[in-house]
């Protein structure tokens, strides 16, 4: 007997169809012996429907009746999957953020997780009772709905996992697992069968939207076990373990990418102590991430030119908050450039293995594929290059890291 | 300065659009200087999608689960609605059952409301915030979501009204008033200016759609006065108020009629004591609710036929639970018929005057309209007609009884 976790996303949950196939599903795992906890997000488009609500009524909105507002999507798939496994003859029922309790910090939209009180769930274990939990919500200390920020459902689930000292976290997508890179795009991608928690991370916060970050930055705090795997199809996914669990390494696991950045150029900025704080901390003061940031040796000691990326959605903003801060800088003029994409190989193996980055920029030279900005961790080579070379540039490094599929 | 609790109905509330009517209707209010707390609907079909999304999944379902789907619909109306009224700068927040409490019993899908814990909400009223209540919902002692049946916003107004010791409850809704019969079909009907708690219990509970019938008993029991009003026309409705604020009183104030219900005829039963009771308490038992009762005279002492109305949606079930005591009954037969329409007149005048039901028979008599059923109480007459005959006689009626307009 195990307990298990099990996560169903929108696309899973989209219909009444779907939601007793769900059902189906988790009674099977019931049949087992299992003991069993449902988390499920919003049917698809429910969120995205909320949310654009809200927008019509206002730009700058209240978080706390946004939360109130866009929480009401997880709620009525819990009761409806808890309905739904009833009519199969199982024991269930549906629980809200606010019952279980799982309480979150205050920050509305974007709570993280506290506390998160099991007793009653496990005690109706012990009944045979299967708990549906509404994702993505919980309840702050002034005793309002939060909501994890999009995608929270995932951090749910393995917040409960973790909580619950679950055997598994099993996330249900529109995807059967991990691929070592996006298949829609290079057709020898392959499946992975194992992940470590630090090369999903980096998939995941490079670009690869199987998982959200928060979740398995998560999961690898409370070493929980995650599968990813299709609530369409019936076959085993993507389990992200700890290292020690995968026996031969690849040095390289997965190519991620992102077209979710915006290149921003200063040019002849000051060359002077302090400069980058006087430029980075506007931006951290408006919550704009900076992700890479390269600043070019300065020819004449008085002057240099730096280029760093935001979040697309935050360009905008990023250059409204520079152009104010203009003559503070002293910087002579700024670029943006949206027409870039993030390209990131990844893999554990990296550590002990030299010759990684040489390969990548070597693979991309000989493509013709100019590289405008290089970052790298210890298990993770990024480049930015013009969006255009996207796919060219997936293939030859997937090709050039012997990751094709045979 | 006066506290005043403002009802919206789900067409009040359907689109993006009318919830800012709604917002800009309450700020009127607030700028006035009044003490504002606002009940709302879930969007027009929201509702009936939630319900009719648990009924695919199961007929028999769980009632706390459906519950905590339904309720959903009111829940993403109030933080909308308070987004609304914040974005016009009034100072709003929305309160979920549970966040309130309003407490009701635990019989899920039709709870009854116990007390209702105001303090917060009075103390904010005092820094100006305007209370925006999810209606239709409360919370059991189970601590799960309760629902109060179909229409239950006007119930958790009105109750909230009466726990707030407000001036007044408005319910805005899609008609403008309470008219002396359905303006549809006659089209002399009257708005009136004032109506009685008692004859609009029963225009509420004989057929008129315009007020939930609990809620006008509970408006009853508090002394609530409540007005009815539209939401779409700036115009004064309809008063539901105590006899005494009425001056001048009507012997007849209104006619209503329902389609809703069905009439059962058993021909033959055993003529001896107990007969009615052996029939209505298994009807009783399956919660099925007997409204006009008619048993002739036996003319041989032996057997005699028995004619009564149920709900037309309970007529199937009725029907089955008779047919299980056929013996035990000893009827010769079961007649149903659905096409038939009950047709009350209305008026606490009646309790002075005689002769109001010699002139329903006679009016209907003189328009060669049999009357099939007739039940009376001390402010109304109501009688069961062939359906077809429901427009001539409500117009022969109205005019009858010298309500048409000028």
């Amino acid at each position: 007997m195990a307990r298990l976790v099990l996560k169903f996303g929108g696309t899973s949950v989209r219909d009444i169809e779907r939601i007793k196939s769900v059902a189906l599903r988790v009674k099977r795992e019931v049949d087992a012996g299992h003991e069993i906890a449902v988390v499920v997000s919003a049917m698809a488009g429910v969120t995205n429907q909320l949310v654009d609500w809200v927008g019509q009524i206002s730009r700058l909105h209240d978080a706390r009746e946004y939360d109130a507002v866009v929480a009401s999507g997880e709620q009525v798939t819990a009761g409806l999957v808890a309905l739904a496994l009833q009519d199969l003859g199982v024991n269930a029922r549906s629980w809200l953020g606010w019952q279980i309790p799982l309480e979150t910090d205050g920050v509305h939209g974007k709570a993280r997780i506290g506390e998160i009180t099991t007793a009653e769930i496990e005690r109706r274990f012990g009944e045979g009772q299967v708990a549906v939990v509404a994702g993505f919500q919980g309840i702050g200390p002034d005793q309002r709905i939060t909501t994890l920020g999009r995608g929270g459902s995932d951090t749910s689930a393995v917040a409960l996992a973790a909580a619950l000292r679950a055997d598994r976290c099993d996330i249900f997508t529109d995807v059967d697992g991990v691929y070592t890179t996006d298949p829609r795009i290079v057709t020898k991608a392959r499946k992975l069968d194992r992940i470590t928690y630090e090369e999903m991370l980096e998939m995941a916060s490079q670009g690869a939207k199987v998982l959200q970050t928060r979740s398995v930055e998560m999961a690898m705090n409370h070493s929980v076990r995650v599968q990813v795997l299709s609530s369409f199809v019936d076959a085993p996914g993507t389990l992200v373990v700890d290292e020690d669990e995968i026996v031969e390494q690849q040095v390289v696991s997965g190519i991620a990418y992102s077209r979710d950045e915006a290149k921003v150029t200063l040019l002849r900025v000051a060359d002077r102590p302090g400069v980058a704080a006087s430029i980075f901390g506007p931006l951290a003061d408006h919550a704009i991430n900076v992700d890479m940031i390269v600043q070019n040796v300065s020819e004449d000691g008085r002057a240099t030119d730096l280029t760093f990326t935001v979040a697309k959605a935050d360009l905008e903003r990023a250059l409204a908050v520079l152009e104010q801060s203009r003559e503070q800088l002293g910087f002579h003029s700024l670029k943006p450039d949206s027409n870039v994409v993030k390209i990131s190989v990844i893999g554990v193996g990296m550590r002990s293995h030299a010759g990684v980055a040489k390969q990548m920029f070597q693979t991309l030279a000989d493509k013709g594929i100019n590289i405008q900005v290089i970052s790298t961790s210890e298990i993770k080579v990024s480049v930015l290059i013009a969006e255009e070379y996207t796919e060219l540039a997936l293939r030859a490094l997937h090709t050039a890291y012997g990751l094709d599929a045979a």
